[in-house]
């Protein structure tokens, strides 16, 4: 095993995990498959791709896990609404994807396409999470959640300013809805935008009233903007 | 400790752990959380129930990583698709449920209504994931996921009879679009269906052409529908 190290100390890899992660790895094949894209799979035939897909798969519920973990003994006065809310702000698209630029990742990560159109800006929050996936699979998990805590979420993310600049009103109102006991519904049903673009108006109910309206290209602009007006509400009759 | 466990082993809480995991608890408190259904809360006030829906929280997140990381060992040689919607048909509801009403977790949960309506058929299961939260507090990711596949998966889930009757169509048309890297789409819309009910219906487009087309009185049954329409024709153009 040392002679391992000593041979492989000065490799790229080892030296990027080192840095990002502050760990030498065990074997060093888990975090090279992290930073192979599909696009640069090692072997590839028809059925079966050698990339990073499969330790994304793993590293998503890792990263899921850890979070929870760490809210659950974080926010011990607080409802799973405001757990679920909370972590949803961390394990997203666009915070990996900013994350995974702050540490770099697009230096190191093996692909053969142009990434500069849009439909693969996600490819540096996906290896991002294979990543976590390798660190998992070659560590276990109390080491994965040591280093995941100390230099992925610590360095990036301050929970407190989430917490305070809550942009995601269909999580607030459920979490509202949740703490009252309230049953809570939405009803979005395609439709003729006020601007005569077809999209989405969401009707949000609680017991059997209309407590907001909305509507959006999407349902989920729909039932955000439902849920926005159904605060807004909220906040007036307190 | 010792005098811990002295006292407590005849508790009627640790003696079901014992029996259903094969361990004895560290910390009763945890399992005892687990299964106490909100109705039956130890402490209750308007903004904080002490009940089981924070262990479900985690209890969730800790079996996905545990299936996830048993299947990423278990089938080295099925891409990230297959490992998707083999979990799926683990961790859902109706899975979950019939699991806890084999280990008889209505026995022995808390709770202070009256749960022979459907609304309310997802206690079981939902209590189990709370028991898979607090055994990974109690014990750390190790014990529990060493707990949770031989005492939880083993006795109950068939993972080949899983792979052979495969009726999430969506799924396996997702899982083929993912390994012939084709880009998969389903339209569905509000409709009235052929027998006059409102439903949806749902368009499934693999680049721009229409392969499947499904109705359903929910969204799902029209996807599945036209994902089964497509599995058809593609079965026929082998």
């Amino acid at each position: 095993m040392f002679s391992f190290f000593k041979k492989n100390r000065h490799h790229p890899i080892t030296v990027f995990v080192n840095n990002i992660f502050g760990v030498l790895p065990n074997n060093i094949i888990w975090y090279e498959l992290a930073l192979t894209h599909k696009s640069a799979s090692i072997y590839q035939n028809k059925d079966y791709s050698i990339n990073n897909e499969r330790l994304e798969f793993l590293g998503d519920a890792v990263l899921n896990t850890i979070i929870a973990d760490y809210l659950f003994l974080h926010y011990v006065n607080e409802n799973e609404g405001f757990l679920t809310n909370l972590r949803s702000k961390v394990v997203n698209r666009s915070t990996l994807n900013e994350i995974a630029n702050q540490l770099e990742i697009q230096k190191i990560i093996k692909h053969h396409c142009d990434f500069s159109d849009n439909s693969s800006s996600n490819i540096y929050g996906n290896a991002l999470e294979a990543l976590i996936g390798a660190i998992f699979i070659d560590k276990g998990y109390k080491v994965a959640k040591k280093v995941i805590l100390k230099k992925i979420i610590a360095p990036y993310i301050n929970w407190e300013s989430l917490i305070q600049h809550d942009t995601n009103y269909k999580g607030q109102i459920i979490d509202w809805a949740q703490k009252h006991h309230r049953h809570i519904e939405f009803i979005s049903k395609s439709d003729t935008l006020q601007n005569n673009q077809q999209g989405y108006s969401t009707e949000l109910i609680i017991e059997e009233k209309v407590w907001g309206t909305g509507e959006g290209v999407t349902k989920k602009e729909a039932e955000q903007q439902a849920s926005k007006n159904a605060l807004h509400w909220l906040e007036q009759s307190k």
